[in-house]
């Protein structure tokens, strides 16, 4: 086991977490495997704990993810996805949650399209918080769920890997905290996406060991990856015009030709929900090892797994 | 009990089902009419367990009947009922499923506006599929408290009872589904309705030893009937101009005088939601027997008994 | 404990409720305060039992406290919060209620818009009725934690007590609902608002030994409150014109200044959610006893337990 500094209490972002703590979560979670793909009874470690699912930006696979963690340790769930009404009333993230801290709630689970909400949030309540994805900022389980799948297929020991991330870097929770977490264990990172959505000043993100790189041509980088993970494209959020012109699949599209020509023993990861035939073809996405590299739902167990490992850390009065 | 030869992992269609299938899922059902009456305890026949409710067209009430169902066996469920989010993302049906079941989920129940979506679905995944509606095709759990309402009041051998069913048969999941479970079972089935939605072709429907006539007078074939099922006028469906005038209520309501005119003993069903004063008066469904022939919210009981029958069949591994 | 007269079957209004069945509920709440919190293990009570929160309206803080105090007691809940669909179908809250019971639900929570809705629903089911908050008629659960919040403060006794409401008493349930409960126990009631929202007619509301009065002007009756309790503006509901000209704050918030006003061990309450700096300023919302004045919060907590005793008295069979 690894040995943890980590406060447990907060899980907010993957910046500024030490090694270990990132590991003791996977190897809690890598225990928990069986229970997360429903192959074994579940737990009664969290028994008589409410977590509520703040969801101010719905997401049904991210929130159904963590109310499955949460039931599998024996915890109940209360979810607030349709916040429009008390939104549209006015009331603060931090007004209500100061409203369920006082109905008893022991935890909450919070997605806002703010950057920096879970953090405000948790500085108001003195129960656990845990992030599922603030606006630009992190997503921090996404990026333990993935450190977790990379030391599944290219070795328990990331350094001196090279991990590929291709799409709109800039504005991506995802790639944020997966940039933070691979360097802390020592692996190299190429982001790479047109110069507006993959700019150099990313160079300078890297804090532990791993290095960071910025790519522009998708095809150079390639034959040097351990993995290639792809972003989705975020129709819904654009505002104004399209961030990534038309000819996106074939310049930062993983096609069927491209993933031939990745390493042998590469994989290929997505956060999910795919925009099948853009960020990548279908074919790839659908072949999963031993013949295929797809990873993607792999992720999506792994995902279960972490969540229930950050819940029970949160949780456990001992 | 009745000898079974189905599958029991998926319920899609009652087209093909043997009448011994049919006839052993009732009979759990009817063991089982007290718990889903709520007045006798729940089991833990399938404690562990997690069903998703996959509805990209919603239903209160055929969810809340699933739901229950499920939770009355012991199961967890989890349901996804805004779909909105994932389809504005570009995720298709199975693609939600695939996630789930990388989830540990352990079923799924499905309703969705595609004829055929269920059938997808079970295609694609590797855990049991319960149709809860699927288009236009089939509603096979509607299908099954019908017979299941049918056989408490008008005898447990259908075989040469008459049954009606009126309204917009062509468009109708309820109706396809009674009409291939009534006919397998030995039942006559007359549909009547205006020609485009009655149309003669079905006729050639039954694949039972019932026979299917086609009628365009509600009046005259009354009096010949053992029960009458009313179709719900689905105002809701119509894209274009109202696939029924005005005089609807007039030529195909169901008015106290023609269940009147309905032979002792025969009984006046319909799936719900009722539209008072449209499909049937007011006087006419509430007066449930003795004193009246209104079987509609005994449906809504047998429903829920049916449903725990259906899943703790497709997910018991014994 | 107190003697009880209340028939427990359900909890439409608190007008007509005799002192004693208010204070056994209270005195119920009372000993269950630290599992509402979440500080103590829940209980099996009500185990087996399912609650339907029929939710016309939406709230997303009404409901998860009842969801919270059924749960608390062993309860398994079912929520019907968007009920669009089914009344978009034409099917009425009644014909809803039916088709619940006739699955088995074995009691109602209802919050809807309509004044006197849960009366009608509670006339037509034969199952505990809860109301939840109907319309502009009562909200009789925020009325009991209003008077258990009370007494925690300014004594078990509220015999010549007297409490200020403050803002739109003429639509307010929650008004509407402390009037009666609080008179009925003694306490003197001002209301507090402009002439068409405080009209004199309410002086006659009274059917307890408490008098009601109706002033206009907030800082005439300040010095004389034990307690004063600040509505929400409620901008949501107007349909016309505002109801609240701009200057709202200044002649009806409650300012720091007035708070300083208030008599020593005098409390600030709010139903919530508070629109901050319109009813009250945020410091006086935030600063809590020993320092402050505002139990707001503590009314929430309070909301959980008194709704436990409101369910456990309605669902228990002995």
């Amino acid at each position: 086991m690894h040995a943890m500094t980590w406060d447990r209490q907060r899980l907010l972002q993957l910046e500024g977490m030490a090694a270990n703590d990132l590991l003791a979560i996977i190897d809690q979670a890598e225990k928990w495997r069986g229970i997360a793909l429903g192959r074994e009874p579940r737990l009664n470690t969290l028994a008589g704990r409410t977590i509520a699912n703040l969801f101010f930006e719905d997401s049904t696979r991210t929130r159904s993810s963590f109310t499955l963690a949460a039931r599998r340790l024996g915890a109940d769930t209360i979810d607030l996805t349709n916040l429009g009404s008390s939104v549209s009333k006015g009331e603060s993230i931090v007004d209500t949650a100061f409203n369920l801290q006082a109905m008893g709630v022991h935890a909450f689970v919070i997605r806002c399209s703010a950057s920096g909400g879970a953090h405000l949030l948790a500085k108001a309540v003195n129960v656990p918080v845990i992030n599922a994805g603030d606006g630009r900022h992190e997503h921090p389980t996404q990026g333990l769920l993935d450190i977790m799948t990379l030391r599944q297929h290219i070795g328990a020991d990331l350094k001196g890997r090279t991990i590929g991330i291709v799409g709109d870097i800039a504005n991506s929770r995802v790639a944020r905290s997966a940039l933070h977490g691979l360097t802390t264990l020592g692996a190299n990172v190429i982001v790479c996406g047109p110069p507006t959505l993959a700019p150099h000043s990313f160079e300078s993100i890297a804090a532990g060991p791993g290095k960071v790189g910025v790519e522009h041509d998708l095809d150079a980088m390639i034959p040097a990856l351990d993995a290639i993970m792809m972003l989705r494209v975020q129709f819904e959020r654009a505002g104004g015009p399209p961030l990534i012109s038309g000819d996106y699949h074939a310049l930062y599209g993983l096609t069927s030709e491209r993933a031939a020509r990745l390493r042998k023993g590469a994989i290929v990861m997505h956060p999910g929900p795919v925009n099948r035939g853009l960020e990548l073809d279908s074919e790839v996405m659908d072949a999963a090892p031993p013949h295929g590299k797809s990873v993607i739902l792999q992720q999506v167990s792994n995902g279960v797994a972490v969540r229930m490992a950050v819940l029970a850390m949160a949780l456990r009065s001992d």
